[in-house]
């Protein structure tokens, strides 16, 4: 049985062992662990202090920073709680692609091969001018807009496929293309889900 | 004794009862629930499943959606993983502040009384313009610009300090307000350990 | 024999009478006029000046935006001078829609009557983020991302329409309204223009 | 006696010679001249096309960037009228240098030694960045934000003389850093003389 928990921005895998529960001491011990103490050190102390029980290892470390897109867009007085979650789900997307490509771009630009990464810096820098304007378009709910937002949506997610098609060219050679590719996916994703998400109008 | 963990964009609350551990499948029906069903149907479910042992609150509902700023800037040639956190916290709470700016501007305007509101949307799409231009420049690391960086970051505390001081103003009446405060406060913060943590130049 | 002169982003057109030459003096009178004066008045001191020599009328007051965009885009490398003017002048459209967007959703805000501006002034702010998005990717000559051109000037037109019918509404009202509807109907044009100049692919 | 005028953004010096008036036929062959061909030979024809009466040179050949920004914001109520001009021109000149950023970013990346414009290239992008963000708090004229304006006006013309600095280094070379540095000064000044006409508050 295995147990998944997101602590501090990384995410906590909990194996039990020897079908025994898992004592409170021992996840506040990992956890302070964590938080105190780098991951390393954090795995052999989480080793030592299971006592045949349970362990706990760093599954992965994305960080998780905390958008506000859905709180406030919540307390918007014409949403008033009933949110639009693939079109919030889309904001978050966005900004963050956009910052993915604005980042690989510049990556790109540092690297000995740059002139290999022509076409590559120039699809991000594209495909980060659609994220923020979409994103922000996506987060206005007065009054309405609906074939801009449809429009926008729409040129995103073709801006989105055309970088990720180009980054995943060069994801073997460079991790930021690779992660960069991973951004624009999950962008263009969202985009699509959110056009279904609309009422045609 | 409580442990509080995050799960699915949720914080968890546990608390021991009767001094004795939580069992895995305690643990589990519960997130299984907070996975599958709304937070007061698991909160009951969460109740009547917990033996008297422990038992289970939504504490808050911050969604947390991934940004990629520390993976890819890690991956850049010129930073070789050795990144600058407190830079990389701070283009993270650009990109939040800069949404919740545009997202409280529009929900101010749909607010029946805008008018007194006309400075606090001002000040809101004016920070947003600072923010995104600020986790741009600070997003790239080929070669320098510290000066650059600097200057933008400093406009950028000032654009949040100002629009943190108007939106406060109206946290009482306007929750969107209030989130907002919330979010130029930590972004004004971040700007400030990030210009703290750049060597003079 | 028609002259026609630009002074002051006006277009003031001189015709000969009587075979005779223009008097450097006459000249300058009249642009002293068009400098200091209303129009109206220049046309009278024009006409009352002119000794049945020539005459001088505004022809046109169409502001154009002049910007360095076509002389950059011109010495591209992979450009060679052979521009697509139609493409540079919807660049130069889109910065002055944008900029017209976010000065006429400026002074929506400051009107007594902002609650009933409310739509105009997120029209405004929507088509300004298309606009400049549009613009940023228009600029681009390396490599090639047709298909991302041609999404975002769909989606800039659909946005400068939007805003145009908007504003239009208010223009007998005001005057931001009725400028801003102008530079929308002249964007919206330029990016119809732009789109049918390139070549489908 | 010297008369100035503008046409295809070229500002245009008549003197008149010898006392006598300006024919229609010199200024239309001059005219024509200035349209269809480059302006050395210009000058060279208007020259032995001016039979000792009056001669025509070209005064300069910056383009000026002429938007709606000054007709829409002295519209604004809270402004009628009474523009701040330096911080109009501000305005104007931060779009033109923020696009004359992005298409000699772009230019720079299409050039064969682009690993040598990295730096040229990520400072034009951090101007880009500056500019735009500038040039929409610089049009804001609701409430009041002084302090963020002298903020922004600060970081842009750290900005424009950072970019400016390293497009010279290059203009030998490159067209587009040669026009692109010209127009990083012009929003440089501009910043500097938008800055000094704000009352310090």
């Amino acid at each position: 049985m295995v147990l998944s928990l997101v602590f501090r921005e990384e995410t906590w895998c909990f194996t039990q062992g020897e079908g025994q529960g898992i004592q409170p001491r021992d996840i506040v011990c990992r956890i302070m662990a964590a938080n105190h103490e780098g991951s390393r050190r954090v795995q052999r102390r989480a080793a030592s202090a299971s006592h045949g029980r349970a362990w706990m290892t760093r599954h992965h470390e994305r960080r998780k920073p905390l958008m506000h897109a859905q709180q406030i867009i919540a307390t918007h007085p014409q949403v008033k709680g009933n949110t639009n979650d693939a079109l919030i789900r889309c904001i978050e997307q966005c900004y963050d692609c956009g910052q993915a490509c604005i980042a690989c771009a510049d990556a790109c630009l540092g690297e000995d091969m740059v002139a290999q990464l022509a076409q590559c810096i120039r699809s991000d820098l594209d495909c980060a001018d659609a994220c923020f304007a979409t994103g922000a378009v996506a987060s206005r709910r007065t009054g309405s807009n609906e074939a801009v937002i449809r429009a926008m949506l729409t040129a995103c997610e073709t801006a989105c496929r055309a970088c990720a098609e180009e980054c995943e060219r060069h994801a073997g050679h460079h991790e930021h293309c690779r992660i960069c590719a991973e951004a624009c996916r999950a962008c263009e994703r969202a985009c699509g889900e959110a056009l279904r998400s609309m009422q045609p109008g």
